[in-house]
């Protein structure tokens, strides 16, 4: 379904109308009428015949026609009904307002079902239950029950909003609207019992009048639409900016392996968005700072600001801001910097400029050091600060002929004037094409959000898509039980993971025998299937040197484990080379319920665990990207060579890293987790080599995966 | 000087008068004239005979009397005769607008100084040059030239403003009186010639009519000032909230240790802070958003909060900011939950408590819901989200005759209303007594803020005071030269700071027996004055386990240190035992040239290198706040016993730390930095051992340290 079908009907039935504007059933019929619909309103009211001046009819059997559109004001099981005999009849899209379903309890989660189950079948679309609505100021088409028009509808513009909670949605609305922005789009989406955020992210991607969306989340239904959503604005070039509230809420992992523990949903959540190149704000003042900003659709990609000021002090904090935002401030070359100071002498011409205050007894200089600093000095963003001056009665306007000619003449810079003026004085700058903030913090950091953009637009494709479709490997399958350390190891290495030579036995001597091949020292685990972590139960030596050694250590291995975990199947002892040359490293992929694959990647031991040192990427990816990951934890230089050491090989991490992302996704739903725990890490040019290795497998049929990971 | 001097004069002369109302020498004038102040205004200008009405003068010395104070608008060096002449007249403040002094060069640094002697001399007190001044609209008193008051004069409240940056503090009172805030004094200090910040912040603590100081720096002059006015503030329950910009101006650190590189004066200005109760602020609107606050005066200690909203996804959004501002959102017990149900039964009793928007059904409902928190839910803030309804036409004046009820019958709360609102609106409720934001996520961190200096008040002295008046302790003196290894942990020994047993030898055959007293393994450490970090050259051999290993080690470090430093004195060998259970950390001090004395703490190696996992804490300290650092580190569960360690002794890591911190601060400002790297934390009961230990002196009457770290 299209956007247009679902924001522009030509009909709408509500259901439930009421004669009062002010009740839930009325207020729609009086928005749409006071704000001039163009299509059919039909009231649909059992006990009038007349509503708001409109011929109401007793029940949704007896419209003249299918409406196109539907809102459904009744309560409970009377809603239910409604949406059943509107799908009977053919209505596209019902905007259901009732509350008391899903989210009260069982007996309304059933009477949301029944709804669900007569939309799927007739291929109505439902909004809701439990949502204020929708509107579209385009089409005067307002299904929206809120007191956020008492105070002024939507003012013409190219941001729409997508919210889960209708109430924040409407908060959203009403403070764009008194900042000046306008929003003529907004769905919310309630319950979604049908229609979730993804969704309707997607349809205001698609609407050929939105370039900007802002969305509000709390929990994630259908996470798979999301993303395609987010992809086709990204490669629409359409900003999304996400605020998402309930740090907890995505849902617990149901995966046990380490590093699931540590990520916390809501950080894969972070993952994800930078990905897809959308930007997450804080709250709701932040998340409409990047949107006004974003509304003139110049992304500085390369991230460069020159900021011109009238105050020292605030070109201090601006560079502070744009040193927290990501954005760089070069400096003009020299013979530019000398045509500032022929300006005015006691300027400085280094970024910040600053002109100081004194300037303001020739007014136009400003202007004059404005048009400099666009022609000579390469911004793709340029802020001026003007403290109260920009606002003030008499230089004001000076200040605004002066930038309207300057930004006239350099319309592909992103211009901003930080001061503090009324909403008159700020309007004026802004036809002019101006943005105006009055906290520089604020404004550098929405700029530094628009080069994200810009670099995310930049893009060709995302990776993981490209990735996805290059050629199946050809290693064995995934086994069918959960594979012990040895089998798991030699899985891997069929998909050219890896990992370090080594030999199951089964008695003392043969332990030896196989360390003598391999030459010392070696390591001895214990292989089990009912033991994940070995070390816990002493089942594992280490730096053993001679055959004698390993003879002992393999009776002592035996023995600690048997006491500790008498019930344990034992499979044999595996003897493996201890390299002492390696940086140890834990590689890991594990399934999010929700949104799928992430691989993990950290320094071992203390690193992960204790200080939390881990970057997360959603699976699969290539080795590039993988790079990019490695160098992303803190104790990055511990890998190039620091406090003496040599460089390790992390060309062959970053290859471990990328095949097992790709094998795990080739692999699908059955695979919930693969931990490398150590990855020997050895010098460049020796390899990484995974020395143990747990898969976790769902049982079959479990169900306790769900589908949603690549499109 | 009082407060009381500096800003109630009873005669202003204004050097540089004009007639021209808008020029600096006419603007105070002016502005004084409009605003009724009370005292005598004295023109000087030998130009003229009459300025604004007022009689003028042609010189200082024909004034009818020494004036209180003095604004001197005249350049350069006529500024410095003023200065003068106004010294010997015997004025008690001047307040020099005059630009093009030191900021401007040799010339003008020169003039400043002639200033600053001709004030010294006669305790006249010089503001400026260079600043646009002060106000104190308590006595309609204006020595201050900005277009600020273009649209208005301070508001009646209890807020001061104090800056260095004249363009900074006039925005801030223009920012604050646009909010509605009331800022009738407010001090910029521009060159600081002589009265520095915190001279400007004391005068404000000290002032009756403020309780609120808001306040911006780059630079720091002075820092004991500001240090003893932040004390101050902290006693009198006056919060001070610090907007710093520019991160890295505090200026070099001169010491060269480690971890004195890695400190950054920021983070040590933080630490300060933080020490003395005051608040940071990231920026201007941030600043203000807590001295709205924080003009209530009520500070919840306990940092707990309670939420009431309309809207469940609003609640959820304040949830996730009151766990940023690390404050407690705890619930409300069974039988009080059960009230609240039965108020309105679909309602949820749980903090956030959501009575969703359909109670508006009868709106009376929000008042009785906040009257059953506040009785029964200890909440020490209360913040209630009301969507865009508290601003309503027809439900908003409903909504404040409730909260006006309820705010009085309970004044020791903190109330803030979130709403969308028009000014009239907000007006009208702070009149109430409630605080009003539209967003969320910046009142909760405000009330967060607010906890904080709570905390902060309900400490009885801080501890850095009571350390230092505690008896001296008998160790030895601080030696002559730099000491060697030996000399040093002599030296801390002698102090209380257990370093491991050690013996300095001077050729292989003694270090052997040396070894073989104290017991193996040991490890050999070169000593010599010029060799400040030993591994780099070869100078350590480590995990020595016979007298023959030891006496091979011995030759290969002096070896290997004759050829890398063949100009070295050297001392000889120390032979030490080698402790294997030992955690290795790293305690240092090391003086900052603004700030004084800090202590650092860490773990060893990559923890403070790489990870920079360390901790910083002003000289002196007791053994809680050593303490309270140890915890204070990421990687202090490694100290708690993680990973299968026993725990580690942290009472002796604490003894240490405090000792240390104790015996740098008595033995002055010659003593530049010690650095203890590693010292060995063995298990509980087995004590924290200085293995090595660096001592850095300053050079005799080098004057490269400055007095400040103590009051």
């Amino acid at each position: 379904m299209r956007s247009s079908d679902v924001l522009n009907p030509a009909s709408v039935a509500i259901v439930g109308a009421s004669s009062d504007p002010e009740r839930i059933g009325g207020i729609p019929i009086a928005t749409m009428l006071q704000q001039g619909f163009a299509g059919e309103l039909w009231p649909v009211n059992p006990a009038r015949s007349d509503v708001q001046g409109l011929r109401c009819y007793d029940a949704i059997e007896n419209l003249p026609a299918a409406p196109d559109a539907a809102i459904v004001a009744v309560p409970g099981a009377l809603a239910a009904d409604a949406v059943e005999a509107l799908a009977r009849r053919g209505t596209r899209s019902a905007i259901v307002f009732s509350a008391g379903f899903a989210e009260a309890g069982a007996a309304g989660a059933e009477l949301q079902q029944r709804m669900v189950r007569a939309a799927q079948a007739s291929g109505l679309r439902l909004f809701g239950p439990n949502t204020i609505g929708l509107f579209n100021a385009h089409a005067a088409y307002y299904p929206f029950f809120s007191t956020a028009f008492e105070r002024g509808f939507p003012l013409p513009g190219r941001i729409g909003i997508a919210s889960q909670s209708g109430a924040v949605g409407s908060q959203i609305f009403n403070i764009a609207r008194n900042r000046g922005m306008g929003t003529p789009l907004c769905i919310t989406t309630g319950n979604e019992a049908d229609v979730t955020l993804g969704e309707a992210i997607g349809w205001l991607v698609d609407h050929p009048g939105i370039d900007v969306i802002v969305a509000y989340l709390e929990g994630l239904r259908r996470p798979e639409l999301l993303l395609q959503a987010l992809e086709a604005a990204r490669r629409a070039r359409k900003p999304v900016i996400v605020h998402k509230g309930g740090r907890s809420a995505l849902g617990a992992s149901a995966v046990q392996s380490h590093t699931a523990a540590i990520a916390g949903d809501d950080r894969l959540f972070d993952v994800v968005l930078d990905e897809f190149g959308a930007v997450r704000a804080e709250h709701t003042e932040q998340m409409l700072d990047i949107a006004y900003a974003a509304a003139r659709r110049i992304y500085p990609v390369a991230g460069t600001l020159g900021v011109l000021t009238l105050s020292g002090g605030a070109g201090i904090q601006m560079s502070d801001a744009a040193e927290r935002a990501g954005l760089a401030m070069p400096q003009m070359d020299g013979g530019s910097q000398q045509r500032l100071q022929a300006l005015l002498p006691f300027a400085s011409p280094v970024n910040p400029i600053d002109i100081t205050a004194q300037s303001l007894n020739d007014i136009d200089l400003v202007g004059h050091f404005a048009r400099e600093v666009a022609e000579r000095g390469g911004y793709e963003a340029i802020a001026v600060y003007l403290a109260g001056v920009g606002g003030s009665l008499k230089k004001g306007p000076v200040l605004r002929r002066s930038f309207a000619d300057v930004a006239r003449a350099h319309p592909d810079r992103l211009w901003t004037i930080l001061t503090t003026a009324d909403r008159e004085a700020v309007a004026a700058y802004e036809q002019d094409g101006l943005l105006v903030f009055e906290e520089p913090a604020r404004a550098i950091h929405a700029i530094g959000a628009l080069a994200r953009f810009g670099r995310a637009f930049a893009r060709p494709e995302a990776p993981a898509l490209s990735q996805a479709m290059s050629p199946a490997t050809t290693g064995a399958p995934l086994p069918a039980t959960v594979p012990n350390e040895a089998e798991a190891k030699a899985w891997l290495a069929s998909h050219g993971v890896a990992c370090l030579p080594e030999a199951l036995a089964t008695d003392a001597q043969a332990a030896a025998a196989a360390a003598q091949g391999m030459g010392f020292p070696v390591v001895l685990k214990i292989v089990s299937p009912d033991i994940a972590h070995k070390s816990e139960v002493g089942g594992v030596q280490l730096d053993l040197r001679s055959a004698g050694e390993v003879r002992s250590a393999f009776a002592a291995v035996t023995a600690a484990v048997a006491r500790a975990r008498p019930d344990a199947r034992i499979d044999g002892v595996l003897v493996a080379p201890q390299i002492a040359d390696g940086v140890e490293c834990l590689v890991s992929v594990h399934r999010d319920p929700q949104l799928g694959l992430f691989a993990a990647f950290g320094l071992g031991g203390i690193f992960v665990e204790l200080l939390q040192d881990v970057v997360f990427r959603r699976c699969p990816f290539d080795e590039a990207a993988a790079h990019a990951m490695i160098a992303g934890i803190r104790g990055a230089p511990l890998l190039r060579g620091a406090r003496g050491r040599p460089p390790a090989d992390v060309d062959a991490l970053a290859r471990l890293l990328s095949r097992l992302s790709v094998l795990a996704h080739r692999h699908g739903e059955r695979l919930r987790s693969i931990e490398l725990n150590p990855v020997l890490v050895r010098p460049a040019g020796l390899g990484a080599w995974a020395a143990d290795a747990v898969i976790e497998l769902a049982a079959a049929g479990s169900g306790e995966t769900r589908p949603c990971e690549n499109r």
